[in-house]
């Protein structure tokens, strides 16, 4: 339960003996100085500040090889207390104790976990709160202005001074997914993967809005005192209004219905006074005195500053720029629901570096929590977390996960496929499967022919149960193109099974022809004799073995045969390099009339 | 440009001689007593009111039959200065001043206009700043708390001063289209139709949300005195944030980012300090501060608790109800970026007016304003206005107007589809037509048959050349089923040449077999002898004179034949009534093959 610092001091594990059930039980905040008062830190502002304390705590063991730290970055409103009790009378445990624990998704027994309160802070960690060594009284508004890139800079020299050599991954979600992106690009060698979560690279108009009336709100407050009020009155009813307003954009509309509704606190009836009387408003209204309780009015408007000037593009010239040195893994996670940082935003962050062709995988969890989900949904996100930190862990795990199970693609694919494109894929090769499915194909590929594999899927399953493979897969609609993709950028694109179920072929086939250097095809052959016989004499649309549903339920949105496909081709301008019909299970091309006999068919395809 | 009240007493038109172009030029407010001080008003909470002055102002002149008077109801922060200019001098016109003028969309050349300031507001009607009789000193939080209903009593008592005795309709947007819809239930016989715009018959739990956050604001500013602030400094920093956070959701965040993005005010760096350097935090600070000079704090609590407390669902014990014994014509107007107001809480307004078979046209428009569009795109919503007044002030004046061009329906109907349709569809019947193009078969029912016709098509200018024609027909996407259609409440469906362009067509035909007591279905035979032909020889997917498209642009995602339907009918135990098997232009029925011969095929079905 201790570990060594390089210094030779001893740092006691604030896991303590007293376990609850899958609780790390009961945890001690403690605090390390990282900066002296005669050594400042420079920070991004241009300016200098120390002394720097840090408040954090640890769950876990670190091992003997310390490649299981796992760092958390908390949000605007959190602290180092992720997980247990500091105190048995507690009421409540620590923010993502739902996450954090033994056997839980982020598992204590197998990794050594820490969180710190972030710069600018109010929860342990130097922030406005606390004393100006000039002035001997609280900086408030001389605090320095600080960006995400300072608190990243504060936690990596904590962990510096803690002895941690590298970490097993970042996480966080919000501005903790902010500073997780800030890690990725800082400390490349430091950090093996990465996972923000309902995060952005920047805040777009309306959250800057959102959060500039909630700074108003707070400097308009009469008790505000320039930031002063610390032997007064705290300006209560401005950090409350701030508070509210953010908590609004933390749900979302759908369940903020289904929570409040438009019920009233106490009667079916209306009052008929301006007093608060449905339950959303009573509800925002203690929302928003709890956390004056336990939050400092100048830290909101410090750490809201930061989250607006965080900006990736700007910094580095360019999204894409900013990743060009990454070098972890990325699991980027983001909730259909979430309207302060977006799906799209997080989809900004992936095409990003799949332009630097990383290691990433993105999943958009369905969810109506909105931005809150983070903190929610820990069943649907604590699965991709748990598999892709054991991935990342441990590779040759992923047999022994039971995650690893039949993905809901629609269409199993078969095995003489399979074996067909596996023949025609080169050594290490860069592969894009696009429904790519369960990953099976891309793991072959990758064991058979040590392949550089990503994939493209529209279920979240699929993406689960590639991410536990050590797949990168995006959860991505092919349907929309992907700029994201440089022109071929890829070896080998392959589209198994998959274009006769597209709303529109050409524009798929065309930008995976941009995309790969070959794109290989395959596609159930409709002039198959079965189905013309059967229309012929049936008079009915074809229910073969190699198109087996009825004309209203199929997923086959057009009908194509061999000869169909090659005009489309030569119409297109795009090289058939080669054409294998194929009869049920023969890996022996048709060669008679195979738009006749074959029951499907692989094309390997190029466009210069 | 004078107009007789029937007390005799002359009422000088606001339409002045002075016109802009296309303006309605210089008009004066005019303010009249409706309520007396000795006679209260009984408000809904239960308290009464008087004195009672309503400031309006009226544009274009009432013609003899007193049939083309149009109220225009304004929103939160408007008055009864929909347009033209009080002064030469100002620099703005009024609020509406591009929909509302000579030969604009609500044409003054035509139509009389009338719109007055709200009860409640601060523009010149009584309201929480004017003086309370009893004390000598302005209402404030003495002001009795009011609803929309209570707005919408005072207006038809200025009505009624004016002597005006109908209504051809009545507009607004927002707040405005509460007051529409309580319009249409209060004073049925009043309005002959009414056009609620960007509105909703509740406010969900998010707005509420919204609204709660900005009277909090203001109730906690230093100066707001319990209301009683008139002596002193006006409670600007609390008006202000209210203001703030509602214009943040008057715009959308795509909107929000193409117009202001993280573009800073006045340097490309950052200046990190916390004062406002965004483009849209000093917009916001902005409209913020010019509300404050032109607006009441007391009027904003009131108004949106108003706002807060409209809950038709509630008020009526179901939407439904509410809207029983409503008589007029409906346009419902929804903007697809609206978020405060969403397209979703129109679509409830229409599914409640369906459900009461009430004729009614719905149309979602595509903006990126926000709820602001019904402000701004002037163009889009102005057409659908304009129409629909016509269609209802002269019903015959449709084939005059412009609007009625061919719509963008993918595939034409055949004459031979339509005549033979047209023969199967009884007197009077009441028609739903699903994808009812631009109307033209059921504008020949109407005119042969006198059929009760409505329709229902995805876009838009679908939609508008319908309202041209007077056809109640809704924007909608059938494959998401149509519950408020109860069973068997229209006497013929008709789903023609759609069926095979269906996701799922079952679930669609089977929504439809429940709706109507009969359900003409139509579509392309893909047995023909032509398609069995060309895939048997030519082995490719058929294109044919009925079934033109190629394999991978066909907007038919389904290939089905007679048998294939029969037999689909015959699962799903539907009857078949009639059937006509069709070639080419010819009426008569093929007989022979009719599986092998024939192009197209009508049948007429039921499902008990």
């Amino acid at each position: 339960m201790v570990f060594t610092a390089p210094q030779g001091r001893l740092y006691t594990n604030s896991y303590m003996a007293e376990n609850f059930e899958n609780s790390v039980g009961i945890v001690k905040t403690q605090t390390i100085r990282i900066v002296e008062t005669d050594s400042p830190l420079s920070l991004t502002c241009g300016k200098e500040l120390g002394p720097i304390d840090v408040a954090y705590e640890t769950y876990g063991e670190i091992n003997d090889t310390g490649d299981n730290v796992i760092l958390i970055c908390h949000a605007l409103s959190g602290n180092a207390h992720v997980a247990g009790k500091n105190d048995p009378e507690d009421k409540k445990p620590g923010w993502w104790d739902t996450m954090v624990g033994p056997g839980k998704n982020i598992d204590t027994n197998k990794y050594f976990v820490i969180c710190s309160n972030f710069l600018g802070g109010c929860s342990g960690t130097t922030g406005p709160s606390s004393v100006n060594p000039v002035t001997g009284t609280p900086y408030g508004l001389d605090f320095p202005i600080i960006t995400i890139a300072d608190m990243v800079k504060v936690q990596k020299l904590m962990l510096d001074k803690l002895g941690i050599k590298q970490l097993l991954a970042v996480i966080g979600g919000s501005i903790g997914g902010m500073q997780v992106l800030q890690w990725a690009i800082d400390y490349p060698d430091f950090v093996k993967a990465v996972i923000p979560v309902a995060t952005t690279s920047h805040l777009g108009a309306q959250s800057i809005a959102f959060d500039a009336v909630g700074r108003n709100a707070i400097l308009a407050d009469s008790n505000f005192a320039n930031g002063q009020y610390h032997q007064g009155p705290a300006p209560a009813h401005g950090l409350g209004i701030a508070r509210m307003i953010g908590h609004i954009t933390y749900l979302s509309e759908q369940g903020m219905r289904e929570k409040f509704g438009r019920e009233l606190r106490t009667s079916d009836d209306y009052r008929y006074d301006l007093d608060p009387e449905f339950s959303v408003e009573t509800y925002l209204d203690y929302k928003g005195q709890t956390f004056v309780e336990r939050f400092d009015a100048n830290s909101y408007l410090y750490i809201t500053k930061a989250a607006d000037y965080f900006d990736l593009k700007k910094e580095y010239d360019g999204l894409e720029n900013a990743f060009a040195n990454a070098k972890s893994r990325f699991l980027i996670v983001s909730f259909s629901s979430d309207w302060l940082f977006t799906p799209a935003q997080s989809e900004a962050i992936v095409n990003a570096l799949v332009t630097n062709r990383k290691d990433v995988s993105f999943c958009d969890i369905h969810s109506s929590y909105g931005h809150d989900a983070f903190l929610l949904e820990t069943e649907k996100l604590g699965k991709f977390i748990s598999c892709f930190l054991q991935a990342t862990y441990d590779p040759e795990s992923c047999s022994k996960c039971n995650c690893s199970k039949k993905s809901d693609i629609s269409k199993p694919r078969e095995r003489v496929d399979y074996e067909l494109i596996e023949a025609l894929i080169p050594q290490e090769a860069s592969v894009l499967d696009v429904g790519c499915g369960d990953g099976e194909l891309l793991i072959h590929l990758k064991k058979d022919k040590n392949i550089r594999a990503e994939g493209i899927d529209l279920q979240r399953n699929s993406v689960l149960n590639c991410v536990c493979k050590g797949l990168p897969v995006i959860q991505y609609d092919i349907e929309r193109g992907f700029s994201a993709y440089d022109d071929k950028s890829i070896d080998v694109v392959i589209l198994s099974q998959t274009l006769q179920t597209l709303k529109d072929p050409e524009k798929v086939f065309t930008e995976l022809l941009r995309i790969g250097k070959k794109v290989i095809v395959s596609f159930p052959n409709f002039a198959n004799w079965r189905c013309r016989l059967q229309l012929l004499t049936k008079g009915k649309a074809p229910v073969t073995r190699g198109l087996p549903f009825g004309w209203h339920n199929t997923p086959n949105l057009h009908v194509v045969s061999l000869k169909d496909f090659e005009q489309f081709c030569k119409k297109l301008g795009v090289t058939i390099e080669k054409r294998f019909p194929l009869k049920e299970y023969r890996l022996s091309p048709v060669k008679l009339a195979p738009n006749f006999f074959a029951e499907q068919a692989i094309y390997v395809t190029s466009k210069d």
